[in-house]
């Protein structure tokens, strides 16, 4: 059986794992990353694509930028549609930061390609991952591949193999508490090639549900409508599909969605979660391993991002000056962020759907939300704030 | 059967109805005010306590703010206390505006007097109110007093008899949409000869439930415990009382409430409440009979100091030009401003208290809510603008 060593041994290619590696790379920190899926698989698998203000920057200032900047879309502002009306909030005006709308995928691609080329090793497809002695000074992580056993000793394992992976399970039962919240409805989404009818985003809050337009780029748009949760996709015809989004997408003057061929259909279930501690011995969970947000401002990849910024700076601390502060401290630094992020995304979903138990009076309230968010500037800035991304050390500023 | 004429009918001594009577008589327009309760009733009800920048400011600018002045405590801000911490919304810095602690019924004492002196005429101890003819050009108002019957006819009838009044079922039933949510739970309030043992008010959120410490003058505290909502006070002696708050309202460096005699003690269900629309045919509702808020954020006499300003203001165009315009725009005018303040109650209500069905998760995105709304200067801008008082003519800014 074939053990090698490294100092971090990552499970997970996904953007949390990846970038990882990669900042660890740069700080001359070796690291494996294995990754149940191929590499086919990780950069088709269509995600979110909005990135915060502090996902752009730590992309280019690491120099994973350059393909981001070239192709991806800079958005200076949101707009939010309801009872007919338009009303745009101006990130820039308001806080002097943008969103990069550029796929998830793309930035895996990237990171991919970033690693390699440095030499870095991702083993692709493997099978049957363990994780063993989290509590001792040198974990191991099991797994096959090509049909062989192998195994990495490393000083340190990061999770960050997503909220179906086996990371998280490697924390005993009776330390991890799980904080859920299930929503009674899911996202359907399109890929239409079909320029996006807007520059920039729209969330529309329809007595029929939520829709949103966002788009990969300016031929391809991404469409979601809201929907039953467990919804089957051979109910929505493209028809169909694009029926109701012209009826909930409808408001502002002459606005009207340009229809074309739907490439892609699938249905996301809406959840929050958040498993405490992230930081269990030796393990530390980063990304969807440790917590998921509803999709409803963007806000998945770009707190695993955040974790894993956090994570390497921490280790960057260890392995220079012994100290483990920073280590210790990783979990409750993630958390107060997570929180923050999870309380804006509740809020924009709570904000933004409808849900079959609100009596009239809810619906009054909604409505008188979202007039309250696009009209007081105080309002908005909390929006925006939140939106292009707050702060990595805490929670708001 | 004795019938005179006023131009303005009004029902209902409260804030509203008294406030309405002064803002027409400094206009020149005449009114009645009747009243089923006796002035010492009216003038002893202990209610809401905390007005609105633009609710000291009208009754100062109309000459009734004397004692106001005098006897109320200006607060520049407001405590939260949560997870042990207390953390202060300083109004001022954030708005540049402040609130007036002073008792709902020493504004009415106040009115009553300035009425009185200038010969305004109050009918208290009316009984039998009935209105009558409002879609006709002549509505009139019939009641008894002294065990005869009377009628007043008047151009307008203003329903200013609270949520309990016979104003606004004389609206027909098909006309009047309702929008209302109970909540799960009610306040108990107490009045207690002990001084404050907080400059300012400290709304405060437990796992135990919310409190609130409020104060009536520098003598005089007024303090609530959330409790359930049918709670028989019977339930509550003193010494009960005294041992909640303490655990509730605990945090911050070495506080602690000093306990004193109990002078009074109740307990106030809560509801969220708005009658659609606020005018028909001749008449105009204002206050409680068309809307309830929580008290959370100690909106309920400033609502409808606010819609009788708006109305004040639509009769005095009215008389002096004949133009209906403001009039029409009435029920529209107020219920914008009355929905931005029906969802500041609810958020304040909603972060504040505990709920039976709440989740682990549920419980921590409020405290994260709590920490992000204490510590982000675009979130307690929010708080403040609202607490301190939206402008008249529309919801928020």
């Amino acid at each position: 059986m074939a053990e090698r060593h490294v100092k971090v041994g990552i499970v997970g290619a996904g953007p949390a794992g990846l970038l990882l590696s990669h900042l660890l790379h740069l700080a001359g920190i070796s690291s494996i990353v294995i990754e149940a899926r191929s590499r086919a698989h990780i950069e088709g698998r269509i995600r979110a694509g909005v990135l915060e203000q502090g996902t752009v920057d730590v992309l280019r200032e690491t120099g994973v930028g350059t393909r981001m900047d070239a192709e991806g879309l800079l958005h200076h502002g949101t707009i939010l549609k309801f009872a007919g009306e338009a009303r745009r909030i101006d990130f820039q005006d308001l806080v002097g930061k943008s969103v990069m709308v550029y796929g998830q995928h793309e930035v895996v691609k990237d990171l991919v390609a970033a690693r390699l080329a440095a030499g870095g090793e991702i083993v692709f497809e493997v099978a049957d991952t363990r994780i063993e002695g989290i509590e001792g000074s040198e974990p191991k992580i099991h797994y096959t591949h090509e049909g062989r056993a192998r195994t990495i000793a490393c000083d340190f394992v990061a999770g960050c193999d997503g909220f179906h992976g086996i990371s998280r399970a490697a924390i005993p039962a009776d330390v991890l508490r799980v904080y859920e919240r299930v929503y009674p409805f899911g996202w359907l989404g399109i890929l239409a090639r079909t320029p996006p009818a807007s520059e920039e985003l729209i969330y529309a809050r329809h007595d029929r549900g939520f829709a949103l337009l966002s788009m990969r780029s300016p031929e391809i748009s991404r469409l979601y409508l809201q929907c039953p949760p467990d919804e089957d996709v051979a109910l929505w015809p493209d028809e169909r599909i694009w029926e109701e989004l012209q009826v909930r997408l409808a408001g502002g003057e002459g606005w009207r969605l340009e229809e074309g061929e739907i490439v892609q259909k699938g249905v996301t279930a809406m959840r929050s979660f958040v498993a405490e501690p992230m930081r269990h011995g030796r393990l530390f969970l980063a990304g969807d391993a440790a917590h998921i947000v509803p999709p409803t401002g963007a806000k998945g990849m770009n707190l695993a991002v955040g974790d894993v910024q956090v994570l390497a700076r921490a280790l960057e601390i260890y392995y220079a000056s012994g100290r483990e502060r920073a280590l210790e401290a990783y979990s409750d630094t993630c958390l107060r962020r997570i929180w923050a992020v999870q309380r804006f995304s509740w809020w924009m979903t709570q904000m933004l759907h409808t849900f079959d138990d609100a009596s009239a009076f809810d619906r009054r309230r909604q409505l008188a939300e979202l007039d309250y968010v696009t009209t007081s500037r105080a309002a908005m800035t909390t929006l925006a704030e939140n939106y292009v991304g707050l702060p990595l050390d805490r929670g708001p500023q």
